[in-house]
């Protein structure tokens, strides 16, 4: 297929014939600037960011849905600060922090850019770098909001996520940023195995273990509990699934010249390694419990996809089968590990995040082969093809260096609001009642909430929790059938009795004029009429109703 | 980089010193027919589109766990009703409104294209465009369905639905179509906080107003009643979240040229507007409840959403900031404020819709410079950038045209529909049991249905309810249970008590031979054999079994 | 517009006078490798299938709201199950049955590519292709699972979707590998309405069929069973909905020529067929019931969208929509037809994917025109359109050959893992306490699954369910607050009162010490003080509290 002009006779062999004059690119006089066609790797990067954001309901549901009733909707809540704080921190000086290229800049931490606000000229590449970065940042401070679910106070968990983002940004500024001393000795971490998933692994480790365990979690064994929603849970790993073919694949950052190919390569090897994980995960909790656990189905599959990010670009098939397998083996074989050690993560965040995190990093050290075409690695190989140590020394480097940064500076920003501002720890009646009711006012029935009310009193810390509805129900409705019974007005409408029980008519007189009211033409509001006469009707309990609900 | 001919010996420096040749395009041929390449356009304009799609699923949940629970799957109807007959109706008449071309067009309403058919030639860009303003429309229908939920009559639902289309097509024509008025004062209104926000937010105002509120609703006060599931409602919103991302994004209409430097931007401000109004919606939530109230960090957010649709690709990172804050802080300081005023809006549709969206176009013409690269202010700035008024009160009329005509055209299609042909508001028994109940035969247990079914009767309208079994539960095996429990038969095998109860073998022998059945080689069904006895043992109420469900 | 070089003062008039040269297409030296240009297309191909992989988590959740809550969490497993096990045997062995091309591939079967593994030359077409057709791959997979649900052993079902992908990948390989038979004579099925719905529906009526109703399913009428979850099913149709987007969109294979056009039509088509069968769906399920009954609604939708798949990128806007519609009428009007046959299929996936996947098909014989820009059709037209009988033959021989097959198949698959490996049904015990309980160990409230214990005991098979406590509870807290109300320890705080009935101090003290606990410098760790009182107050049950739960 050829491009032909039917101008000037110039045919163009649909740039079949063009090849890709690298050396220009070094002494050219404008290296920074992208040509102008980076729109097509821009929409894809944007595009693949739409698809990242989705991960964050991913987070939300799988974490709602393996907490307790009583905390799922403060947990999603969670999600939502994440982004929100998250993302305005980022913006103020994250952003700054890994990938500001000013005089201050050192090589372990950036300066400049902060509170991001480039001109017209520079913005496409800049919003569209910023808007992908936002959506790693957001993820990684995202996964220590698990492991510290059902007791981390939640005023000490905005705080906390406030100030966590300067724990994710520098250590992406290592991995990442033209300044970083880590990517200077050549570290792999295509799509943030280490900055990402380590990171916020070593974050929860040290979270959970100074939050301490659950209320009596260990006084009756150290299998898990019940999950609130295991449909949820799972259905969050469903959207954190697909949204991880967005966030590896969108990470070769772009699709012009040879990126697409590994793009495409991304998308294989990531669902491959997923699925080696899940197979290992699932055949380790048949052998065990002679059930699959959700929590081993959910952590084995995510498992894998944390242990292929790193190299996602690099692998063969078989290579990311076997990451992926050991991956999801690391996951469900260490998290009874941490709940042997007390260390009470209810998702299992360090064992997928961190663990995982770090095998990732070093498979890259132990399998690559040097990449020839986009020159990832810098020409270095892993130990297994020749490349000697060098590799899986730096990888092994990175994770050090980012875990233990990741675990002091969360320590000292805990230690801190801790000490100084507010326990990171709920109170007992927040807890045994759950965050839901005494953050939210949220009352779920049937969870034991209204038992552990009854026991604790319905008043905290001065506030008086007695004007919570329970949840679900229309408790007007409930007040205008109690009624309707008391008055036991058989052979009366329904209507009749609705009209009586409330004061809707009244009301309706009472309501002021408001300025489009003129539009109604004095329009009478039309009751609709019913004949349906009342029947209180206390059918058998058997079919379900006369049951006085 | 260059791409370097091997045949031609001709380098083409990648675009980069390629300059747009604008002059070109003035006196071309055939200006109206876009280039070929349109194709990339084109695909970032479908791929938003999917995305947008999402939000459908997004309204739905965010208004389903709003309500109460026994109306819960009712307004999951509702959306898909909104976009069935939202979709066929657009496609009947409402492309043709807002966007038809033919002699018959005037300013104030398009005319042409009905029932939309285009050749083969056209149908690329045709079915591009059709495509994407299909799931503007469809939006928009569906901001009224959370704003009289719980009590609007299903059937008439179904009629407004239909007719609906053309409330939103009219303006959508004036502000976005070659015809229309205000598109050729120069209004701003990139991806439709005026055509899709107001419109739909003014028309809720009056649907809300006109039904009148929920039965007993502001008898015990003006505060929220709990919503049925908050963490489906947060779920909702982040699937809006995301799919704001393709809705703004996508409104570049393409990303050739520079067309990709306004989609990163619009990705980075659509974000941080949401971020600001997130902030404020929960501080004042804070300050207010002393706990996080679900609807009020919902509302913000979304409100920050509407905020920045209207000039998304024209702010800086503090403009959106900005914009997103103020708009947050209307959302949810107007939502107690219509409770005052006892109009009814269970989600806060008006608030959040209405209100945010002027707002967001009176921003553009307070805030917004001229934009020199793609003229999309037609060289008008704002009034703080020394514009003068024109363009702020150009944006205000818009909003006073739309904002009227949507009421007006509400008004008047309700009033027809209540008085020739059915009531818009549900029967007062239909409104007690629920519409799950009343309208798709879904009866929800421990939420008052059987309560209010006991009160208030089985017979409806000369319907029977009395068949319809409780939700979840498998009906057959309570059947099962209770025969073997009643019979008692200590010592039996499960198996042989089933065989007994049921007359599934006596069925088999009936069962119809079907034109496969020769696959079947005469095999006889194996019962799988278990040789559990039945034991009815009623176990302690304090491990949860044991309890007669 | 014009691309012009401030270098060589070369203008580009931006392609737009540029013409496809196909000639040389046909005699270039290398017509298999597409030019570099393919990434574009393969940008689109990725995209698209990452919002396919959105229809899995759609059918999981259609297919778990559909059913009776104590199987919700099992059939979610099921589709993680089919990608997990799908995946790794599609990859194994399916792709190279299906689009292998050595020399031992016939026109019935293809041969090659094994445990695919491409070099990195061709790495970028290979990768996309397979990522694209596992898609569709796991897709047919799935639809089974819904058919079989609530009573097909799971371990059995483990088995089934091992082997499961070989029913698939034959007739995969017919309709489009380069070997297929049916492609030789000219097939049209462009997304897969028979290569996966027809395939998918006529397995899962083999295996609805071979496992048998429901136990006790037809005792009490045909009347279909009470969903355990109608949000979710909606929930589910709506992803499905968006996610049939990128699967139909995404089979133009590339936007890249005329492709994108294609595209824009099939959006339009996809969207128009579904609604056309909405309205019908709607309109059938209100005039026979006088209710929207929600299995009506969503299998209608997708009965729509089924019909249009085979010709999306052909059909006129009134063709989508006559297509759809009556593929909707087929939908709703089988399903009650299957059960007066006692085929007890609980999603209706014989009707949804088998019925109208086979109207699909021969629609395309009946109504297409020959398309002459890509030539789709290879010049053929349908019936109605003056092109004879011979397209409607192949599409109807093509029905024919695939279903065969594909019951066929199934038929022997399921005979020999029920004869020989474990039988296909589960238990009596297992089907009355629900695949939920006995599989995965969730035991929901209030849905009769402690009543069937309690019935038929805690044993079975020799496993013990004694330890499986309550779903979305915290056992622990339920200890601590059993033994505070025992002890009415009034006047006694409440953190004394925890630190009496736990031993979480003595835990503290036992904790091992681990490698980074030095980072702790020996902080104690606080406890939040509170001064409340217990109080057990045991309120009136009217406001829901004091009901000990």
């Amino acid at each position: 297929m050829a491009l032909k002009s039917n101008n000037t006779d110039l045919t163009i062999d649909q740039f079949e014939n063009f090849t890709l004059n690298l050396d220009n690119q070094t002494n050219n006089e404008a290296p920074t600037q992208p040509p102008p066609d980076f729109g097509n790797d821009a929409a894809w990067i944007l595009t693949s960011t739409f698809i990242i954001f989705t991960m964050q309901s991913g987070f939300g549901l799988l974490e709602s849905g393996a907490v307790s009733m009583k905390n799922e909707t403060n947990i999603m809540v969670k999600n939502v600060v994440d982004v929100v704080l998250g993302g305005i921190t980022y913006w103020l000086f994250g952003y700054a922090l890994s990938f500001g290229e000013s005089e201050w800049t050192t090589p372990f931490c950036g300066w400049g850019s902060f509170a991001l606000n480039p001109g017209e000229e520079a913005m496409g590449e800049v919003y569209t770098k910023f808007f992908f970065q936002l959506s790693f940042a957001t993820t990684a401070t995202t996964i220590v909001s698990g492991a510290v679910a059902e007791r981390f106070n939640f005023v000490a968990y905005v705080l906390f996520s406030t100030i966590n983002t300067v724990i994710y940004c520098i250590p992406a500024g290592w991995l990442w940023g033209n300044h970083g001393f880590l990517r200077k000795l050549g570290v792999v971490d295509i799509a943030g195995s280490c900055g990402v998933h380590v990171c916020g692994g070593s974050s929860a480790l040290v979270a959970a273990r100074m939050v301490g365990p659950r209320l009596g979690r260990y006084d009756q064994g150290e299998s898990p509990l019940p999950m609130g929603s295991p449909t949820n849970a799972i259905l969050g790993m469903f959207m954190l699934w697909w949204g991880w073919l967005g966030f590896n694949c969108g990470s070769t950052y772009g699709i012009s010249g040879p990126l697409w190919k590994y793009a495409a390569r991304t998308a294989v090897t990531t669902l491959l390694s997923s699925i080696g994980a899940g197979l290992i995960g699932m055949g380790v909790s048949w052998y065990k419990n002679h059930r699959l656990e959700i929590g081993d189905v959910v952590n084995s599959v995510l498992g894998g996809l944390v242990s292929v990010t790193a190299g996602c670009a690099l692998y063969t098939t078989w290579e990311a089968l076997a990451v992926g397998t050991v991956g999801g083996l690391i996951a469900v074989m260490a998290m009874p590990m941490f709940d042997k050690l007390h260390i009470d993560d209810p998702v299992g965040a360090t064992s997928v995040h961190g663990l995982c995190g770090i095998w990732a990093m070093l498979a890259i050290g132990l399998f690559v082969k040097a990449d020839m075409l986009l020159r990832m690695t810098r020409d270095k190989a892993g130990l297994f093809r020749g490349g000697g140590f060098y590799l899986l020394g730096v990888q092994a480097l990175s994770c050090l260096c980012v875990s233990v940064w990741s675990m002091f500076s969360t320590f000292i920003i805990l230690t801190v609001i801790d000490k100084f501002f507010i326990s990171i720890r709920m109170s007992e009646w927040e807890e045994l009642v759950g965050a839901d009711f005494a953050e939210h006012g949220i009352r779920r029935r049937n969870i034991g909430v209204s038992r552990a009310v009854s026991v604790l009193g319905l008043q905290h810390h001065g506030y008086d929790y007695s004007d919570i509805a329970p949840m679900g129900d229309n408790p007007c409705h409930q007040k205008v059938l109690s009624e309707m019974k008391a008055l036991s007005r058989r052979g009366s409408t329904v209507s009749k009795a609705v009209a009586q029980v409330t004061d809707n008519k009244a009301k309706k007189i009472k309501l002021p004029s408001i300025n489009f009211d003129c539009l109604f033409f004095g329009r009478k509001k039309k009751r609709p009429k019913s004949t349906n006469k009342i029947h209180v009707v206390p059918l058998q309990s058997q079919e379900g109703f006369g049951i006085w609900e």
